[in-house]
């Protein structure tokens, strides 16, 4: 097998597999592309546009619904792929991988918005890196921004399934539980509830989540929300609602949690009483440029992990 | 379909399936019983009894490999399953659903052992209610019991994946997180990593899970025996040892985390602080015999459910 | 007595006692005015500096070195008070219990600052309601305002010995655990280092403390700054500094405490695991003019707990 | 002055400044002795008893009302205090400073306090090293021991104003965060009626207190009890109780903390989202005779310090 179309085969068998799955219910196929390493290390428009291309030749043979662009922590390359994107003359969902501080440069989520529909996204919003009250709120800005500016858009938020109330603007790669320590962060269902309803006050129409979702999240996102779609999810006749199967638990204290108030005002303890609530994030305030970020070829040899150790411990005594 | 023989077709249906999957690896298939609402609600030995044999029938019928009586609160019930259960003439494995408190009448683990060796059981253990440690320590128990009363027994452990520090006699159960608010207390993988290493050191060679394992989770366990074992486990080969995946990552913070040390040492935050990290178990301190145990036939009522609250309040103000 | 000459009788009082205590060193008097419950209840301001005025007398009578007008929710009763006392023609220094949000209507530190410097304070800042940190975030927006206005100032900050990162606008009078539950939330003397250090960093000059503080927090705070001041405070000679006392200590993993670093990294936990870590403010977002806010006359009746108790339960559902 | 008559002197002049504050009120004047570094050095009972000797002569000299044994590690030291001490014919009190693990060598409470009280002591109780409830809890113990035996004693108590729920046998000594850190840790008034309730339903009639206590933790004890003891104490006078001075507050909210049930409730947050709820204790497990016990001449040299961090480094690999 050539080497070069490792990835194109790749893309073309996940368009296949998606549609597969898609035609077993009512649902659609998105082709999507994220930011790239080429962007941080400094290349140019025309490079960066041409690997969003390349992908997007997969996605047109392969006729998909709908066009995403997501997880883009800059602006400027996000505008980018949606220009590549839009020509494709399918519609065009823009995400930024952001939060209320904005890009890795401080724009801010209006302005992001505003910049993303004028490059032609018909949706745009946020995904991964933060928690989804925070994504909910960044969302929100994002559709002020461009209600201010006099435009009209879409919105979606798909964030992720862990609490993250101490990140900084890089979200929860710089937490130093990412990305293997994060069970004690995993929103339960009853967050989610929360979560869905925020979102649709804010009139968000696209609710979805990435990092950390279990079916039964996303099945709490679609149960709070039945009574405005006309629908009860399927799974859903697996259980009751709001813990309606502990009705016929044998200890009669655990019966008394059949009730929606109970799990809505529970504070879920984390049986960690050596862990903190918060972490200090990690990130040592560089981005796209810096000679930290270089797109790297091969693994961390130990001589690159005793300078990252080094850097590490300056960043924390300077903190 | 008569109802009489619903519960017999699902147990077929069952061990229909689990050979099944069995079939595709090297591995056996268990026939297992539980306790039951029956003898909580003081019904007679021949009695009990009579359920273990229905289910027994289906077992010897389907000729499975060995049984289990697990999640027994109180050891004379699980000697009448394992007496039941020997008949087959298979391995007998019963494990209790105790910690070092013992069980519901504080019969010590190391006596609830000999009791269930004494009854016919080759295997013994403790499965569900606590944490792995916390297992592993009541499974230490048993092993010093059996050894002290000159007996010999295999010991196998199938804790939850859930961190318990703060559980009484009865376990989980009694948590205000369960069963639908437990996840801030999801073990990480690397906990799995102690637990199974704990459970070899004691002398344990069934090392398995309850509630709240994931397939990461098992995988972790069989990785840190695989020296042992001489064997490392499917689904290795998807993702670098210790987070050696991560050494690729384009922050060079991140790539700091491809190692062992960074990850055994890790104290994850819960990313919840408004929530506290111990919870006061809900018992009432009743159990076999008590009125408000009794079977029930039908879902609580909202006259009961008032009855349930007040004694709630009762047993809060008298804590 | 007459009843009608007891606050003058305790200011001349208070003055007397406090320049007793003065003259044993080299200190200074201050006579301090604060809110008054008038200004929340919509009186005039001819009403409302009348009261400041009739303070002002005994301390121009008692001769002070130097006013402080502190604890002000609203920059302009801040005002009024300022313009009260500077007729004294003694130095007038302005502290607003506000943090980085500003003051109960929103007005930046930073305004705040501009229009008490107007007013004729030369020394501005912020006192009570928020943490050391907080508050020096607080003065140095304040400064910020004043050096882009092109106006001069001195700086002052007199922050509550209580780790506040919960609270909102109006600080920690919403904490539930105001006022007689503060205790887990009480600063340690290392604590205390950092905030003189970064209080004199930010170029704050007069450098205090507010409710909760102790002698031995003081004494944290001066010898922080022993190197900028050139005196070593009283009171240090009875210690050594960052813990060098505990060389003699008889456990050797004691005496491996007498180190700065050590005290510096400690993560102090908290010994109450049913505890969280943050709390909900219990703020009803009302305030100057809301009837709820009327001054009392007398002390609350068991109707008004019940009014009151249900406004709270109304706060927290549509929290 | 010459030094070896300095410990004499320093006692002498402690007994007069402690009878002069008795006088003022109805107080009585004790003599107190505590565990020596010689006994740790394994010294003979000769030389540890000559220590104590030494000490009694100045009690007896000053005429105090009674004698304490207290702060005693190993039973043995402390039935060598209370043996000397009877000598004088006073009262003698003995407090160890355990917890319900036992001393040093793992004797339990109940048989340290039979040996106390067969060494002469009319008192028996514990001191310092653990929380109330913990303390109350060794108490109940001593007494449950000495009934057994069929002995009788009068029994006290006198914990840390500090939450220890993690500590192991050698107490607060062990934690992190002793002895400058502990601010989290310190209890409530809340807490202290909750410690003098249970002292006094478990049969203890000497209610005191040691490290941490302030004068209004000591007041809520006595607040607590008055109804027991006839009296309320002075300076009760000063507040309402149960926060009933809150009734005049300005703020509604707050003048709903004006109850009982409010205070007993609360769960206080610690404002450190950074900081675990519980600490891991650093004792190494040695005692009585360690070479690393050895009294000290000389403050930790540079050379001992870096042993001291290896030996550390070692003790929690281990762990």
């Amino acid at each position: 097998m050539a080497p070069v179309k490792k990835g194109v085969q790749i893309n073309e068998a996940a368009c296949d597999l998606a549609r597969e799955v898609a035609n077993e219910g009512d649902a659609l196929v998105a082709g999507g592309v994220s930011q790239t390493p080429s962007y941080l290390s400094c290349k140019s428009e025309t490079e960066v546009k041409g690997i969003f291309k390349k992908q997007l030749e997969v996605f047109i043979k392969k006729n998909v619904d709908f066009m995403i662009a997501e997880y883009f922590e800059h602006v400027e390359e996000a505008e980018w792929a949606v220009q590549v994107l839009k020509a494709s003359g399918k519609p065009v969902a823009a995400c930024m991988c952001i939060g209320p501080e904005g890009d890795m440069h401080g724009i801010s989520p209006g302005e992001c918005a505003v910049r993303l529909v004028k490059a032609g996204a018909q949706i745009v919003g946020v995904n991964c890196h933060f928690d989804p009250l925070t994504c909910v709120q960044a969302v929100k800005m994002m559709k002020e921004g461009v209600e201010k500016a006099g435009l009209k858009a879409h919105y979606m938020v798909q964030p992720l399934a862990y609490h993250t109330p101490d990140c900084s603007c890089q979200g929860f790669i710089d937490l130093p539980e990412f990305p293997f320590g994060l069970e004690p962060r995993i929103l339960t269902r009853w967050d989610m509830h929360k979560y869905a309803r925020e979102a649709y006050k804010v009139g968000i129409r696209f609710i979805g989540g990435c990092c950390g979702f279990e079916p039964y999240h996303i099945r709490a996102v679609a149960e709070e929300l039945a009574p405005e779609r006309g629908i009860v999810p399927p799974g859903s006749e697996k259980h009751g609602m709001w813990g309606a199967g502990l009705e016929m638990h044998t200890k009669p204290w655990v019966r008394a949690r059949a009730r929606r108030d109970y799990w809505e005002q529970l504070l879920p303890a984390s049986g960690r009483p050596q862990c903190p609530s918060m972490s200090t994030p990690e990130g040592w305030g560089v981005t796209k440029g810096h000679v930290d970020l270089l797109q790297h070829k091969e693994a961390t040899s130990s001589q690159e992990m005793k300078h990252v150790l080094e850097m590490q411990k300056k960043a924390k005594s300077s903190a």
